[in-house]
């Protein structure tokens, strides 16, 4: 699999087209942006569990799963989030012009949005933008990676090829993240996109069953948004069907990786981040806690700045699994090492040279690896340190 | 109530005695002390529920409720927790010197402890100060409050003075937090001394009252310790007997006044903290939901770097409450005020002059109220920004 930095082109799936403008909500950057399938394609989401879910999430989430898509709308920069019934109007007035610019129903048309909670869309710029926005459509993934982009320093784009019974598919990720990035999607936007043909009730439990392992299970800082969304497009314009068994299979695994990509580099790319945190606990006889212990770790603002400091405090990780409720009992049998150093086990220290495992910290990847040795569950979360950049990012953002 | 900064003398209840000294684990700080009671006390206290429990705490919780204490020594720099078996042993060592230096039973010495975790206390620099420490308590809070900071920058103490029916009687507190608060007693120790007389399960129940709507509503940073210790101790040497309804009313109101008072100067000495933020939640028809969300808002890095930052943000707060889960139909109808300025009513913001709410957040004190309207439960949580310094102090603090 190859990851798209920004400069390398990503060519798209058959059949979709991108595009990104700028309209003017920010200064320079790209600020709007499309994705367009030729022919009405299967759509399906997750979104938010955020109580108060911007206008686009409610919007959208009526309308997924479908077989009738033709494009998803986003814009970055506002988030249309806590804007009332305006925010509401604003909405459908950025679907309505996408629509028309498409030739397509209102309800063929997805949206998201990302930004500034609650400010309204600034619908004088963006609306004149929108038939520019999709006459330049094109077979490259870039142009809308960038306008998707809030925080984020680089656009975050890969694809794949698969070999499956009846032919070769394509399958496309792109998303965005940085702050707000927290378990169960937080400000997070994630496209899927495949030219193979699956159907809907498909598409939505694999949208749902691959983010569950991948993009809720990554956190920069705990805040979940209001405007998460996370989509999974299938237009069939290769004409390959997902359809044995064996496609059924490698369709998943290969909608996994690319999910489980898009989702680390978020993490990586964490406002201010330095570093990728990757926290793997196994041996535990509760998944649900595996999971919530695994995502406190990378929560754990003492954790992220140790991890930052290329500090080898091993104890705030024990402090943290004994606050995230993993029983005392397996505290003193578990198991720690962090860059594969052992550091704890049968309830003591081990016994380690500082300066060792000061030097193997000097990366980009930590590893914490913890064993429960108490049952055949295992959870693995992402996530990234804490520096002085990330205060500064959200010191004034609004 | 009179807070006591550093340099002030806060004197003890009656038959109390305080000490602190240097024994050499920190380089120049005091980093033991002890808190003596003439006679034997009622003590009680509660606990870290952090699953990893310091030694210190595994100990001292099975001697409370007591009316036999004499003393609760306490050091600062290693906390004692995930050490194991030896981790015991040297807390055993520790009390069993107090208690001889006392001249009491082991079992009339409580223990904390705050500092690093997973490293062995220093015993060999521990056990010899403990003649000198017991030999130098006098009535005054200040050297004790000293030796127990960790990262804190001032020392914190109060004291009261209250008339009930049969005479007057003083409560004093002492406590300690900086980083790794939060809910449920994380890294803090708190101290009420009282010369009142009480009993032991009035005690136990008093504690844990008021600790619920003080120590447990302070957040830093989300990091729960292993090491949170409060305690209520009462020696009756004023001679006065807490007896009466309005004895009760007035005691139980000045001990919550204590200890909300040590709450917020912990919160607000929060490691980098620059200013206090105050979280009031009225209007709520769960009581449970209503401190949740208040303690979510304190604990948003996204919400302490915009209020770092005096940036009117005010989106992040309605985002927070939805990812707390207050129902989208309480988001629709509340009101959220900022430093008294209403932001957002019925669903939609209320336009506002950004540089006259910028002006109001230039102060120590940041106040955000919220009012539900859907019932008659109200909560209050305090915390503080999130500043580089936080990330300066956390990078490399083992």
């Amino acid at each position: 699999m190859t990851p798209g930095p920004g400069i390398q082109r990503t060519a798209l799936p058959k059949g979709f087209l991108a595009s990104g403008v700028n309209c003017g909500v920010r200064r320079y950057r790209p600020d709007i942006g499309i994705l367009i399938s030729e022919v009405p394609a299967v759509a399906a989401g997750v979104f938010t569990l955020n109580e108060c879910k911007a206008a686009p999430v409610l919007y959208t989430q009526k309308l997924v799963p479908s077989d009738n898509i033709r494009a998803i709308i986003t814009n970055s920069g506002q988030a249309n989030a806590a804007t009332g019934s305006i925010g509401m109007e604003r909405n459908l007035m950025m679907v309505s012009a996408a629509a028309k610019s498409l030739n397509c129903d209102l309800d063929q048309v997805l949206v998201a949005s990302t930004g500034v909670i609650g400010v309204h869309l600034d619908t004088d710029k963006i609306l004149p933008s929108i038939p520019d926005l999709v006459s330049r459509a094109n077979d490259a993934a870039e142009s809308f990676a960038l306008a998707i982009l809030t925080t984020d320093l680089v656009p975050k784009t890969v694809t794949t090829t698969l070999n499956l019974s009846s032919g070769s598919i394509r399958i496309t990720g792109i998303s965005k993240g940085s702050g707000m990035i927290h378990p169960n999607m937080a400000t997070m936007l994630g496209y899927i996109l495949t030219d193979a043909k699956i159907t809907k009730d498909y598409a939505a439990s694999l949208v749902k069953k691959t983010a569950d392992i991948s993009f809720n299970m990554i956190s920069v800082d705990g805040d979940s948004s209001t405007n998460d969304c996370s989509f999974l497009m299938a237009n069939g314009a290769s004409g390959v069907e997902v359809k044995t068994a064996e496609d059924f299979l490698a369709f998943e695994k290969a909608v996994t990786e690319v999910s489980i990509f898009l989702a680390k580099s978020i993490a990586a790319d964490g406002e201010g981040a330095t570093k990728l945190i990757e926290v793997e606990i196994k041996g535990a006889d509760d998944l649900a806690l595996a999971r919530k212990a695994a995502r406190g770790i990378t929560l754990s603002p003492l954790i992220k700045t140790a991890v930052h400091g290329e500090d080898p405090n091993w104890g705030r990780i024990l402090a943290r699994l004994g606050a995230e409720k993993v029983p005392s009992s397996q505290l003193s049998q578990l198991t720690l090492k962090l860059q594969g150093i052992l550091l704890f086990q049968d309830g003591s220290p081990v016994p380690f040279v500082r300066e060792e495992v000061k030097a193997l910290l000097k990366t980009v990847l930590v590893k914490i690896e913890i064993d429960l040795k108490s049952g055949p569950y295992s959870a693995t979360a992402w996530g990234c340190d804490l520096s002085k950049k990330y205060v500064e990012v959200n010191t004034e953002y609004s």
